[in-house]
């Protein structure tokens, strides 16, 4: 039974290797994550992590934690508020904030990525579909 | 200058070391992943693909070809079509579809993969902003 303030979270520190590694399985090689001279010349000054890669701590947490193994996941939108950078340790916090249809099990969530300085580095919010482990 | 109908794509095959390699650099290692025999009691009969795996390819063209360096991520929102197998060839294809604020940089893209069958795996837009290379 999942109930509206139901929440989870997963944090991690964010390693160089994680950004060379996603990268590499992505295809997104933008020299603003792997190239610590051509960073200097940007905004941020050195390297950041990828969104998606922060990002896919929110999918932990849905996948593994809140509600974890059955949840299909349906859509995700973010708003990346603010630059991670390697070393930075993320927390993503989901929490159910909508119950949209129970009988089918539908359900929002809000996504938070916060840093270890507890700033908002990702906003956003997920929709996902839920009964019960195995049903799906 | 950025256009709209301006777009760019980047296609790659999601391999089983995809899978498992995002799932060790994200954290979720949800069974529909990375166990074969769990995922053969889900409705998907297999092991798919992390969504945030495969949403990872809109990263790869905005951050290389459209618009390419000097693109700062500002939103992404994405819906799950359809599931994505171990082996689909997913292409990404990302398209200007409105200048929000010229003079700032501040575009709308739509953002679709599709897999090998042209079936539409994931739906979805992104906002960035774009200045010229470096600017940024």
């Amino acid at each position: 039974m999942i109930r509206i303030g139901d929440s989870g979270e997963f944090s991690k520190t964010i390693t160089e290797s994680d950004v060379y590694t996603f990268a590499g399985v992505s295809g997104d090689f933008n020299r603003i994550h792997i190239d610590a001279e051509a960073a200097k010349d940007t905004v941020f000054k050195e390297r950041i992590a990828h969104g998606f890669l922060v990002g896919s701590l929110i999918s932990t947490v849905i996948g593994t934690k809140m509600p974890g193994e059955g949840a299909i996941y349906l859509k995700q939108s973010m708003s990346f508020c603010k630059p991670v950078f390697i070393g930075d340790t993320c927390k993503a916090i989901v929490t159910v904030d909508e119950i949209i249809n129970e009988s089918k099990g539908i359900y929002r969530l809000t996504t938070k990525v916060f840093n270890q300085n507890k700033d908002e580095v990702i906003d956003g919010y997920a929709i996902i579909k839920y009964t019960s482990k195995g049903d799906n």
